[in-house]
């Protein structure tokens, strides 16, 4: 490798600090997104040409045109010459929108600083491909941690067809969910419950086990103070379909689900399905319960690409022991309760060695408040 | 209030500056006494003229001297009009040691920079009263929440003659501290369990349930890689005085006591008394148990400042309610294990409201290695 001169060595450290700059700002415009994609990618762009931005866009909604097509659409010069940051490697392929590495050639743009390839396997570097055969130089990996970060929705979902899941728990620092008679209201502060729906508004689907529907009654729906937020689709997991006709699940806005199995009786399940409009999933059983790899499989296939799983302990058991949890929210709140038949955040029959404990990486800590947020990523 | 020129406020910030400077100095001196100075409070001293250090001390062991007099005995020059600083007011009493307030008269030290007030009732205020009415300046209050945090076991044990309690828990992210079939070892990471022994070293005395001894057999000394670590007392908390005979904490160095009540056998007692050489507290009995507002005043007669109350979690819901805690140190363990049957870290009865709940302020965080410690002052 040829050894740079101080002044070569300046230059490329400044040029590098500019891609930064962009990228950032790209990010930025992508998480306008959060919530109204999925299950697309987050996507910002920006256009760059003589130190300017002269043009920005993201993917503002799910078959609505990708971020590089707003941002060439926004431009108010000629793109002839400039630099597009963009924070996806632009796809290459019919989809919903024609492919974006068309766009980018017929614009003129001689540069594309790329945050992430895309996993998609129909795109995964064609895109960067097809712009270098075109002569544009592509420069990949900018803030790529982040972006991975901010996408990790899609990149399971796109890699797997099966939603990314968050298992959300909520105890005191003495491991209770409840008190021994079954008091939950309320363990952690008024913040920590509205972060709970800031998460609800990001991912597509919210899922809870039906002694949660018959213990709390509670409507699943997302509600911030600041902004509209979008419901996710309810999914609840009822074995023998107990879920009472009145519960407010099937009566809030947006789309109900009820997983059961072919315990549940039939005129309850025709009650719910023709009558109230709820989408009913049979699935295969497995230990006597909603078989739940089963079931996420054909979530997915709906298109579901994220679930935020909600409890109760034994549903949150079932998820876990079938290894469908990608990562964790604990909240902690800092009280004590005390009680030997209180509750704990995931019940079931449980591990019998601490060896064999499911483990969690990339932990991250949060104050909420008095409370504690504690994040990790199921290994 | 005069209003101060630009000059003379440059003057009094350096002033501040110079007494946190030295002050941080002393407080750092008077760490070195950690672990051997209880129920004494932990002090450093040190003497300054002309902008240097002159001497300085700290107090290294109950019933040895005071800082202040290690600070002047290691001066090499003249005190002669120069500042001490000192973390604790100097004593005005005849206690083990002959008050400090004479020899720092006779030393003929012109200032004296206090970091806090003696709680002490028999000082309060009174050493600092004598140093001025001898036409000594004393500043007081410098680092004082600091110091105050660093002598929070002092302060409690001087103010009501009751040992400071931490309770010391360690679970899983899904609140259990073993599994359903009482597999324990290991939860936390070395680094944490390291943690808990530097703990050990700090305060006089260790105390557990019965049920703790029976299930793991524990030793309850302080064992520290890099120093000599001193052991604490250990207490045993057996209403009915079931221990084994073959216990370990029965054969360890150091003094181990035994709390039980009239429902223990005579002969056991007898056995482990007269023949063993553990000391046999009889305490009268609350709920069937040994009462621990009862045992823990006996304890501060003993001379015992400051216990770390390690489980299991029976005892722990019995000195929660007692009201005893004075802190709690949750470790928390990155891992999953489930189980309804699982054992978390406070059992019992239980509240029944959540409202009711035992909270906790002063909030503090730490990560060691990947696990989480939460600390926490009882409201």
């Amino acid at each position: 490798m040829k050894q740079l001169n101080p002044k070569e060595l300046k230059d490329k450290e400044n040029t590098y600090n500019e891609h930064i700059k962009y990228m950032k700002r790209a990010i930025s415009l992508s998480k306008k997104g959060i919530g109204y994609v999925n299950p697309n990618p987050l996507v910002g762009a920006v256009i760059v040409k003589d130190g300017l931005i002269i043009g920005e866009g993201y993917h503002e909604k799910i078959g609505y045109n990708h971020a590089e097509i707003n941002a060439l659409n926004n431009c108010k010069k000629s793109t002839k010459g400039a630099t597009m940051y963009v924070t996806l490697e632009p796809c290459s392929h019919y989809g919903k929108t024609p492919p974006c590495v068309n766009a980018i050639i017929k614009s003129g743009i001689k540069q594309v600083i790329v945050g992430m390839k895309d996993p998609n396997p129909l795109v995964a570097g064609k895109g960067i491909k097809i712009l270098r055969d075109n002569n544009i130089t592509v420069t990949c990996g900018i803030c790529q941690d982040e972006i991975q970060e901010l996408n990790k929705i899609f990149i399971k979902y796109i890699t797997t067809k099966k939603p990314y899941c968050i298992m959300k728990t909520a105890m005191t620092l003495d491991g209770k969910i409840a008190t021994s008679t079954g008091d939950s209201k309320w363990i952690t502060s008024d913040r920590s419950r509205e972060y709970v729906h800031e998460i609800r508004h990001k991912v597509t689907a919210i899922m809870v086990g039906i002694g949660t529907v018959i213990a709390d009654n509670p409507s699943l729906t997302t509600r911030l103070t600041n902004q509209t937020g979008v419901n996710p689709i309810r999914i609840i997991v009822d074995t023998t379909c107990r879920i009472p006709l009145q519960a407010r699940v099937l009566s809030e806005k947006g789309k109900t689900i009820i997983a059961t199995t072919n315990d549940a009786p039939i005129e309850k399940v025709k009650a719910l399905g023709k009558k109230m409009g709820i989408t009913i999933l049979m699935i295969d059983k497995k230990n006597n319960r909603v078989d739940m790899n089963k079931l996420i499989t054909e979530l997915g296939e709906m298109e579901i690409d994220s679930i935020l799983l909600e409890g109760g302990s034994e549903l949150n058991y079932s998820c876990l022991e079938a290894g469908i949890i990608d990562e964790v929210y604990a909240f902690i709140a800092p009280k004590l309760i005390g009680g030997q038949q209180a509750i704990t955040p995931i019940g079931g029959k449980g591990l019998t060695q601490i060896k064999d404990a499911y483990t969690l990486k990339d932990i991250q800590l949060e104050k909420i408040d008095d409370d504690i947020l504690i994040k990790g990523k199921v290994n």
